[in-house]
């Protein structure tokens, strides 16, 4: 059989990581031009491969390959755009397949979370249907971490770190400022569903009396008082206390706090912001004050502090998928498999998309503290080897170096426009 | 003369590097004898010296001493505490004084900002009017970067490489996402009356349309159709918009926009989130999708993501005050004088803390571009060798390594009360 080509595309929100997966992939085509001519990698995700828009991998050096291990962002755009439902919008499935065949495109990656594991499974459902050779790999990545069948997800382990790391370094700020100044810090993190981001928050505690004291999971519905009475409590025995917030943090209702009702001198509802809501709760209630951090963007993109476990399972996992797509291994995703935890040993295996699509996987209850604000010793145990080690960037005038690529367009073959 | 002990205090908002300066004056101190005892630092700044409460640096070993120079916050504890004028609470400083004598303390070096020299110079003066024999030094410290005659602050270089980056890593994740995604993020950083540390946001552009596309000043009063209009090009030209916006950007008649009338559920005024205030502007007359991060401490804390040459110069104004002392200097601060941009070139000398005391400094007109909406070259040219060079602390488990103090507190000597 001679060479056909990959078609790799970045899905969803992107992470410090996402492109050291992508260097996984390129790498190790590169090393079988037998089976794979030419990795083309859609423009702004899969909606590349819909419009015909695709970069020509081939063009780009080794350096720059090399270069996306120590990348954030997603180097060939990411898209959050979620294909319907075969039923639903069959068209687009089967574009998906004419490009494909246009390009003589005979493997496709899918680099994402729950919402492309299904489309990738759908597309490699239709390809059969189609009776249309494609060999279909999932990618994981996610922030989140909140795909089931893996131990975990390239992407949060950097999160995860970042949290942890500027929780750490907070605190310390401030505790030494408390006599005179704020005492109560509020650190909201990203996580509308599931609280491992806000939980690895809880590694930079210690011992007794260490902050974070108080995490809010989305797994535990908000009790005003007892979080009220904790805080106080804090700032009693500490001298301070320190929050972190899930942006998932929700009344029993469910509610999220996030939606708390703030509006702005217009009286337009302001939206995010669960630190703010909590801030203003603890300072009406107890008159303490605040300050708070909002993390957003920079905790996902914040390479220049990501986990060298990270970094190495997101390539990884690249790596895996076009090793599993040559031995004829489809609609699988390599999956993280945890040997041991201290010393931390971990292997690739392969799961089927089936198992993985549209599957949330939260926080255990064995992971959350009885009274909800904090974290057990297993899930200390679980967390710490994924923020483990520093995968340090070149730097070049006190900025991190990044990859340029050219990303130049692999010309079109079709005639026809399809309009997303 | 027989040795006398010294005194140091912490005061004010820390930095990432503080704990260095603390390094360079205990570390100095000790090997000086015969002139320097011991040296006394103020649990939680002055008010350790107004009450007695005093840390005996002589009990933590040069192991802990050394692991400030990689633990953020401020060791001893800092304070937000401003000694009144001597007409209004001339006790305050005889109090000083009266411990200091108690505690045979020759030597009074004070770690702060504007408003902590203004108090080192004054105590100097009463010194000399009570005819006690003290030295008193201070030592700059502040993340504004806004002291006078210095050419630069120790902890800004660090907070400025820590804008820089983030500015640069959220902005490849917004770029990477804008097709269908967030156009518009916005990045709030500290700096309510200079805008250095927005400005130092300005570095992670190195070619035009590199983000961040925007950065409102202090120094420049708010022109809200001028900025929507450039978000609307930016957007247009590039697909996205980075904004770095300074806390204390204001509007012509002065008021910050952060206290645009933000008001929650209950009708209260919401305090700060410059961010929210111009995020809502964005959406409600550009319609954009917006994100936006509060750096709030994490950007002062960043000890991670020191700069390097921060980390030396902190170190180094702490060193050379014990070295102006033992020289007989008196009422002086260790200023940093640059001889040269590239090759980077510095060296340490003093002046006196009557030209510094209660002085602010501006970014000047000439950094700021034609627009008000950028750093000239000029600007590129003075911060850029501040965030040069990383200086990592050492990492267990995952995290950084910090100094444990003992602070084992120096038995009182007096049987008086002070309440601060």
């Amino acid at each position: 059989m001679s060479a056909r080509n990959a078609f790799y595309a970045q899905s969803g929100g992107v992470t410090a990581v996402i492109n050291a997966s992508a260097a996984g992939v390129i790498e190790t085509a590169r090393k079988h031009p037998k089976q794979i001519a030419n990795v083309y990698a859609g423009r702004n995700g899969i909606i590349g491969a819909l419009t015909e828009d695709m970069i020509d991998t081939n063009r780009e050096s080794a350096a720059s390959i090399e270069a996306l291990k120590y990348t954030p962002g997603g180097a060939f755009g990411s898209a959050r755009y979620k294909l319907k439902s075969l039923e639903e919008n069959r068209a687009e499935y089967e574009r998906l397949i004419e490009v494909f065949k246009a390009h003589d495109i005979g493997y496709f990656f899918y680099n994402g979370g729950n919402d492309s594991m299904d489309t990738a499974h759908k597309v490699s459902q239709l390809a059969k249907k189609m009776k249309f050779p494609l060999t279909c790999l999932g990618i994981p990545k996610t922030v989140d971490n909140d795909l089931p069948v893996t131990d975990n997800c390239p992407g949060f382990g950097s999160v995860a770190k970042y949290v942890a790391v500027s929780t750490q370094e907070a605190a310390l700020d401030v505790l030494s400022m408390a006599k005179t100044s704020t005492k109560v810090f509020i650190l909201e993190v990203m996580g509308r569903h599931a609280g491992w981001i806000a939980a690895a928050g809880g590694l930079a505690g210690r011992e007794p009396g260490d902050a974070p004291h108080i995490i809010l999971l989305p797994e535990v519905p908000f009790d005003e008082k007892a979080f009220l009475a904790r805080v106080r409590q804090c700032v009693e025995d500490y001298d301070y206390c320190v929050v972190v917030v899930s942006e998932g943090a929700a009344y029993p209702d469910g509610r999220f706090l996030a939606e708390a009702g703030t509006r702005d001198a217009f009286g337009h509802a302001q939206l995010g912001g669960v630190a703010p809501v909590v801030a203003n709760m603890v300072r009406s209630k107890l008159g303490y004050k605040y300050h708070y951090a909002i993390a957003d963007y920079l905790q996902r993109s914040a390479r220049h502090i990501a986990s060298a476990t990270d970094v190495k399972q997101a390539y990884a996992v690249g790596k895996a998928a076009v090793q599993f797509a040559l031995e004829g291994k489809t609609a699988v995703m390599p999956v993280i498999k945890r040997t041991s935890d201290a010393p931390y040993r971990w292997r690739i295996e392969s799961a089927a998309l089936s198992r993985i699509a549209n599957k949330e996987k939260m926080l255990p209850k064995r992971y959350i503290a009885k009274d909800g604000f904090g974290i057990t010793e297993a899930c200390r145990r679980y967390l710490e080897p994924l923020i483990r080690g520093e995968d340090y960037p070149p730097y070049i005038k006190g900025l991190p170096k990044t990859a340029k690529l050219k990303n130049v367009p692999v010309k079109p073959r079709l005639n026809t426009k399809f309009v997303v």
